[in-house]
């Protein structure tokens, strides 16, 4: 598709690095997927049960866990907390956009 | 952990969907962990190669990339690209760390 494994001056353990990257990042794309199924759907039951379209406490329970499973997996908590609070305000834009077609 | 199970006035399905989020969160955690061990180690090469800490020609093709896969998984291309943006830049602090040290 792209030029990678054939790009000049690039080591050899970089381009197998890259490969592992590309496979990781359609594996992330993929989750995230199944994730904004799941919210979708959580949104629209928010939606008709009239619950607000954010839930501060969930969300604080939400990032106390991952920041304790970032930490296990030696990834940045600090990291994990900003893109989850990233994914989280995507979410409750949805929620929202949802929220006014019910009423 | 929380009481998620047991909240007052929460509809059945709602709990059953978070608990979905929290299984596909923790996948998220670790595939970016596992990510971000590939990127360290470009850092590594980079620096040690004097390769520029970010790569504009590799950005594009990544993104044009996951645009396309977030289009067939149904996600939204432009926030897979926000979302990638993100990581990206966040990347791109840690190789410049790693030149400053090697340097």
């Amino acid at each position: 598709m792209d030029d990678k494994n054939t790009a000049p001056g690039v080591p050899a353990e970089l381009l197998r690095l890259r490969d592992s990257i590309d496979n990781l990042d359609a594996a992330l794309i993929h989750i995230l997927a199944e994730r904004f199924k799941c919210t979708q759907r959580v949104g629209e039951i928010k939606a008709s049960s009239g619950l607000p379209p954010a839930d501060p406490s969930r969300e604080t329970n939400q990032i106390t866990r991952l920041k304790s499973l970032a930490e296990s997996a030696r990834l940045d908590p600090v990291f994990a907390e900003k893109l989850l609070n990233f994914i989280i305000q995507e979410v409750i834009r949805h929620h929202e956009a949802l929220r006014r077609q019910a009423e």
